[in-house]
């Protein structure tokens, strides 16, 4: 399935994604062709683009529309989105994203490295260059800092027994949701709609990420059919504590425990004992719960929000992302 | 000596510099007090601050001065410079910085990236917060991306036989000269500067981080009686070959050639033949004279800028600064 395939009842929709996917590009001038190049190789071979659909679809909440504008700003929330993956994947030393080499494999980790901050230029540079609102820049820089105040938080608590379910949430809530919530933001307030509105669709956008990075921890746990190159408790593996680990912890502590203080790197028999309690105490079952009432609370954020047909349209993709289907 | 002390006639510009370094600390803020304390070590551990005494001198030149938004600016560029000597760190695996140990040491490479871009992060929310132009956040953007594709087009070319001096200049354009031009470019725009006179702030900021980074390349060839724990030719060692060896592969093609034709990582034979061959050829005095004539274009540029006591001062510190007893 192509990544437009996924969005193939919406072709405004897939026009303007195409449309960021030009941008993006155009943005990336580099004198030395050859990086230019492998750098483009990387940025377009994006995934299904959903931090872009939040920000198009909430910019036509307000009476303000301008497509050029709406997708400025879809594209730098995806070029942000974008660096972070290439910085991601060097930290990871993930051999390939979506069936292509990363960056760091092709060249290697210096290169990664700078062109992940060469990306994070270019949103800034987006930005700065399409909005009227200093206040929406400053959104999306604290968005950014909280983005990587919870991936520092995750580095430091690798391999620390599985803490309170509040501070698993605090942390994806930076690394995963503030980016869905900055983008339903900026889409809402460049769109002009009211301060309560744009409030909302941060809300709704923060409740979106949740649900989102709770289901890629389950998957992480029970496997995802539709990604076959990735192992199963890949997290775990690399000492990563999610939800349902969590959830299994507080059932059984000194079993999880036990298993957990093993010698890491973990052997298959120990990370195949782990995922059998993890199915024995409920642990994926409670956190799909946690999944389907962050879902519940964004779904009802987005009732409130003023009517148009992009209301139906992001109902879709919030249940979709729920079933995964998406 | 201390960082302060080398601007010890300057208790003003001191009190300024107090002022950008409490800003920066201020503006660090993570819930988990370890990682917060690790990073604001490395941000304590500053050097000269040059960036930020070139922003506050010409932040003098207009007639809007604030000193609040002067620091503000000063230390949003501190750090921006911060988080690439961090990435640039990891890059080189550098054990130390001015006699601490770096980020990726005390921690990992994985903790360092991840520090940096919350760096870079903070360099924009601190832009976004003071600015009241969104055209001067837009230049500080496209002149991160300048940095940052001098550092590729450096990446790449390493190892390879010296070009022309035009691309070397071309690739310290980006790399260095670019964040003293717009610290200049920065100072004069926000103190209300005419906008003849905040592109000859951006000339001459260009012109001194030309002189600056040709005087460091000599030095990396000469040997920095100050900077002890250096080894000598460290940049050729690593395969970038700066003004220096360009001039001497000019007089000799073949002889230089020969010797960056053998195996690397060089042998110390290999590097001291080469240290020889460029000190036959003339190619520090060479070096030497192309970077007394854009320290000159910067005295020159400064004379044309409107009077006033930052003058003097600049005047000081870019003679001082090709001279490098600063």
């Amino acid at each position: 399935m192509t990544t437009y395939q996924i969005w193939q009842n919406n072709e405004a929709l897939i026009d303007d994604l195409r449309a960021v996917e030009e941008t993006i590009s155009q943005h990336i001038r580099i004198k030395n062709k050859q990086i230019e190049a492998q750098i483009k190789k990387v940025t377009n071979n994006h995934g299904k683009m959903l931090r872009p659909v939040f920000a198009l679809l909430t910019s036509q909440m307000g009476n303000q529309y301008d497509r050029d504008k709406s997708i400025a700003f879809a594209a730098a929330l995806e070029t942000l989105h974008m660096a972070t993956l290439i910085h991601d994947d060097v930290i990871d030393q993930a051999d390939t994203r979506r069936q292509i080499p990363t960056l760091h494999t092709v060249k290697d980790n210096r290169y990664a490295i700078y062109a992940g901050d060469y990306l994070f230029s270019i949103c800034f540079n987006m930005l700065s260059q399409y909005t009227e609102e200093l206040n929406l820049l400053n959104y999306n820089a604290r968005s950014m800092e909280k983005v990587l105040i919870g991936e520092l938080d995750q580095l430091e608590s690798r391999f620390t027994p599985p803490k309170s379910v509040k501070s698993y949430l605090s942390r994806i809530s930076g690394k995963t949701a503030q980016l869905f919530a900055v983008s339903c933001y900026t889409g809402a307030t460049e769109s002009g709609a009211s301060l309560r509105d744009r409030q909302r669709a941060y809300n709704m956008g923060k409740y979106i990420g949740m649900a989102f990075q709770i289901i890629d921890d389950i998957l992480d746990v029970k496997g995802d059919a539709k990604d076959v190159g990735k192992p199963v408790m890949a997290d775990i593996r690399q000492g990563i504590y999610t939800l349902p680990l969590i959830y299994s912890y507080q059932q059984q502590p000194e079993k999880v425990g036990a298993l957990l203080n093993k010698e890491t790197p973990f052997s298959d028999e120990t990370i195949h004992e782990l995922k059998a309690l993890i199915d024995q105490t409920g642990g994926v079952i409670a956190a799909q719960k946690l999944a389907a009432r962050y879902t519940k609370k964004a779904l009802n954020t987005l009732s409130k929000l003023p009517e148009g047909d992009y209301k139906a349209t992001l109902k879709h993709i919030i249940t979709d992302m729920l079933e995964r289907t998406l």
